[in-house]
């Protein structure tokens, strides 16, 4: 495993999407708190993922399908409070080299930090609309 | 505006989806935090509202409706530190009294205790699948 120390939750965020870019699946779960401090991952239109394991091989499943992406990260909204650090952000996605295919996922990100630094507890995707305009929500969803 | 005090996330929760069931946007608005302080909301498949002004006319749009909606909340995990408290819940929802119509949805949901109590300051809803186990993530989005 990746033995690395992260001095603050920006560093965390900014090794979270190296490793998300990177397909490094040890760089990735060196971000992540262990299973006695608690983690929670919820991937765009998926589960919540409970446990570090669980949580593991989520993103050995996604790294597994070798795509490249990109990540622009945009509008970081910070939220902190002594050992907490809630990061709202926009998370701006090429995918591959030449397809030009881009998308928008809204994330709230949580770092906790501990005697070894600060790591990730809380990764909370979804899909976020390209839009310049907050869209009016409606439908049965609230 | 309604003038209350919460002592607690939990209570400030409580009365959040009080007033969601309720359709009251007044109670509703006397969760959420003031912009000196900041908020968030993220309705499912909706983009990002920053301000209280944009957060209140996404609740009286939503109200506006008139839709009967009840929350049973389940599998609450927290996270605190000082004056930040992070919840993870389900938000298993049932529309109208005999459509039978049921979701869920995957809630962040992130309060602030100030001098005058425990306030909403991020609301982030995702659509969840209703399946007894996690599911793989797959596809183009993360």
């Amino acid at each position: 495993m990746t033995q690395v120390t992260f001095n603050s939750a920006d560093e965390a965020e900014a090794a979270f999407y190296a490793a998300f870019e990177a397909g490094d699946a040890d760089a990735m779960m060196a971000v992540w708190a262990d299973d006695d401090i608690g983690v929670e991952c919820v991937h765009p239109m998926s589960t919540r993922l409970v446990s570090r394991d669980e949580v593991e091989s989520s993103w050995r499943g996604i790294f597994s399908n070798g795509s490249s992406l990109k990540f622009e990260i945009s509008e970081v909204r910070r939220m902190e409070a002594g050992e907490l650090s809630v990061h709202i952000v926009h998370e701006n996605i090429r995918y591959g080299a030449a397809s030009g295919q881009r998308s928008r996922v809204i994330a709230t990100n949580v770092y906790r930090k501990t005697e070894h630094g600060w790591f990730m507890v809380l990764h909370h995707g979804s899909p976020g609309a390209i839009s310049p305009e907050p869209a009016a929500p409606e439908g049965p969803l609230h």
